[in-house]
């Protein structure tokens, strides 16, 4: 199967890599050529542009930063953008984490050049996407996850199929985040609630997150929180912000409140008005300590 | 070493009985008669009264349902209560959840008497305290712990010393269980959001407890709210309730704010009010649901 | 002065009404007909699309319902959209609630095109707006609301000015309507905590807003809340709903955490999802209620 | 009629002065001696204990500041306290903010010992209190409350009615003390909003509680916050995070969520923290700017 793949990234270019390694044609393409460069050692085809790296593939990968960026690579350009480089009948896979409504937009689109639409996003950080090991959340027309599950065996451990609209395996993406944002909180009002009491927060992290929440997302973080290393940022708490955002806006489109989801739509703002949007997820942390009034927890 | 053991409910039946089984000399006594001569085939002595089987020992653990329980047992009754049994030195083991202040309490009376306090709430279900595998969260004199370390050896795998006043046990203890619950409310969020967009709660959850957040904490309650299996509640939410008034009580003590904790409080009383307290704990999920509009996860 | 005037809806047409009055010659344009017809009569000159309104102003008012609305009428259309047709210099007024991206992207447009961009949405509703006794919130280029200063003497009892940025004057909109929010939302608490200890909720808002808030907000709403009157709607929950997503896309905007806003963002939701939007604002005490289990205030 | 009147704080003085004005007898008790003296020049005469106060009379007024301080005067002391001192059938009426728990506990007291316990908590600041033009809000034996009606008619300018269990009257009181906090609230958020924009809060308060809000309440908060003029405290911020307690429990009784009642504990827990307890209620909106990293308004 002839891919073309669009974006280079700390999560494309492993990925990609791991499709090479498994004996896939690949042409890629990146905003910046050295990533582009790295991957042409390996056997990649490189793209002038979006449009050159999409031209005849049987499957497009995209995994760009955001709505806009990925809109600009796949529809706009001098030659058209990726989408109408593409033969009808080609799977568009989108990998990265966008909007429901930009889910909509880019299948409406799909649909209208004969395109086939995929939503595709991941779970699973740069370490778990260099192993293959990527939990792959898809939605979208049946035969069209058929045509790519062979690129999605190699990128991850499993896939998830959540239903015929693409942007189904968007919401349960941004649900994911929202999940992760919310281990985050609990962690910090918890640990600051105990450091109210004259208990090291480290030390109460320490213990729940190994007999109550030993799995990576609360040890991961609770470990950032507990020894206040928030640089270099894993994921920055501004990313989050905006998945947080994401989730928030899928809940007004179904009527959902989420109380949690509002609760930390203000923490994440307390924190970029303390200029801590660049540090990693786990900062958030500091919201809770500064509204108690208490010290960071390694002092 | 001599025991007084007060309290042989779901989770103080199987302590008593690992402590016998390691050779603990013990004095039972339960507000029932039928757990105190369950024990006493196992060669335990019952006590009378609290205080009958308080008397003499060099150790004394109660754990009793909650702050009121706890008084009325420890401190009352014809014969003066358990406390007033104890010779000079003793220790009380307190390893019910209960409020700070009361924890306060019982240390200033202990002291008073010659006694010593130690709290020592636990983490664990009914089966981990059968395997003796509990999480054990103590806080007082180090030397009280010390002696009675040999005792909580037995009970659990591993205890956590978190400082000199017991109540830092027990807001410890409370900081977890507000963690569960947040848990609980993160998956009823994140599951609502899902349905809303037409993505089954119960293929989210199964996704998100096996990817992402894969500890019994979320396997277990997650499994619940996807199949709606509120009853036999295995913890009721309206413990649950109690333990977060207590939890949200200890941030007022310090001056913590807990935006999910108060969130949480909401949410419980709103499913109090629609006479859901007996249910397990993870029925909390319905809130959401109600809220949005939506049938329940399995219809 | 020469004026044309965009809107003829429940606000629009007594302003509209007013100006001509007051001497100004208008030619005036609405989506319908009917309301065009019926300022005729009065002395305005039709026109045939916004453009044609458009032509030859001095000072263009616009109040339409939202943005997608104001940018279609202002920019859009076979012979170009209002702006188009308005002569260099002309001052552009746009008196409705919208958001602060549109008005900064309205800004801009005028500015590329030679006119002056104004901001003044109104407080009041159509009682106050056939009084001319509107308050006028104002921001923009501080010679271009004097030159339209005339026109606001005779729309409004007075003009208050917020800055030179027209979108000054939308936040401070957006912050009055998310006032009035919260209003609701505290009666509605409030109303809910009496009633759950057996006090009537209108017993308690006559009280309230008698004794404590006896302020046209509280005592409109509150009437409405006490006597479960939401239909016919004063001002749709709906809208509310919208304005309220502005308010805090706003606070978004500017780092501004807003908790109150939040949970007034989740009641709307809960609101809609029960199918309350057409309803008036005050229905939003629907959610307290049915949260509590509790029934309706008269039942 | 001869009344008994204890605690001659910054309310209860005004208060005792207006009744000895209108020709009632009173007895009167304080726990420091100069409003006794002060009243005894307008011919009042001094009690030396509560009991002593309360000795024959036929209607027993308290306003303490608390639940303790209310338990302590009516029923402790070395000769019984007030209550033991009272002729049976005399009418106790607590005019004080109380919790609930605190009002059915008096109410069962009163029933044992003969009497009989209204609750008329007040609303309005020291210079209503002086013009005798308070809002009075009963509950009670009916006949109970009509027996002290002429002192409420001298006290006040309208006595409400909410019911036969005293604790009724709390609730209003304590849901009334909400709403004013909610107010507050409502204020510093929109003002931080404006501000956020390169509004000055000030210039919108002044707008929002001319235009609409024109109600004492919102005038003077407002006006505090925009001048930020925090001391001296009119009310203390200290005591309404007291109020707002006793708001929240009363609606755990009765299974009311108030998520506004919630963010409200949080952001006044988040004033404490930061050592503002001593200010004016007003200086709650400091944690609105404080988190949106934004200076006080005035700078």
């Amino acid at each position: 199967m002839n891919i073309g793949f669009l974006g280079l990234g700390t999560m494309g270019a492993p990925m990609a890599r791991n499709l090479l390694k498994a004996g896939f044609a690949l042409r890629v393409w990146n905003r910046s050529r050295g990533p582009v460069d790295a991957l042409a050692t390996l056997g990649a085809t490189p793209g002038a542009t979006p449009a050159d790296a999409a031209r005849g593939a049987e499957a497009l990968i995209a995994i760009l930063s955001d709505d806009d960026t990925s809109r600009t690579v796949l529809c706009e350009g001098a030659d058209g953008g990726a989408l109408g480089a593409l033969p009808r009948g080609a799977v568009v896979v989108n990998m990265a984490t966008v909007s429901l409504a930009f889910a909509r937009e880019m299948a409406a689109r799909c649909e209208s050049l004969g395109l086939r639409y995929v939503a595709a996003p991941v779970l699973g950080r740069v370490n778990v996407a260099e192993a293959g090991k990527l939990n792959i959340l898809a939605a979208g027309d049946a035969s069209a996850i058929d045509t790519v599950q062979p690129l999605f065996d190699v990128l991850g451990q499993r896939t998830w199929r959540f239903g015929d609209l693409p942007e189904q395996a968007n919401v349960v993406k941004l649900a994911a985040n929202f999940m992760i944002a919310s281990a985050i909180e609990s962690m910090s009002e918890a640990a600051t609630l105990a450091q109210g009491h004259g208990v090291a927060g480290a030390d109460f992290l320490e213990m729940i997150t190994t007999a109550v929440f030993a799995t990576p997302a609360y040890t991961g973080y609770g470990g950032a929180i507990a020894k206040e290393t928030f640089e270099p940022a894993g994921f920055k708490l501004s990313l989050g912000a905006k998945d947080l955002r994401l989730a928030l806006l899928a809940g007004e489109a179904a009527n959902v409140p989420m109380p949690f989801g509002t609760v930390l739509r203000d923490n994440h703002l307390d924190s970029l008005a303390h200029g801590e949007g660049h540090l990693d997820w786990a900062a958030l942390s500091r919201v809770a300590l500064r509204r108690a009034g208490l010290p960071k927890t390694q002092t």
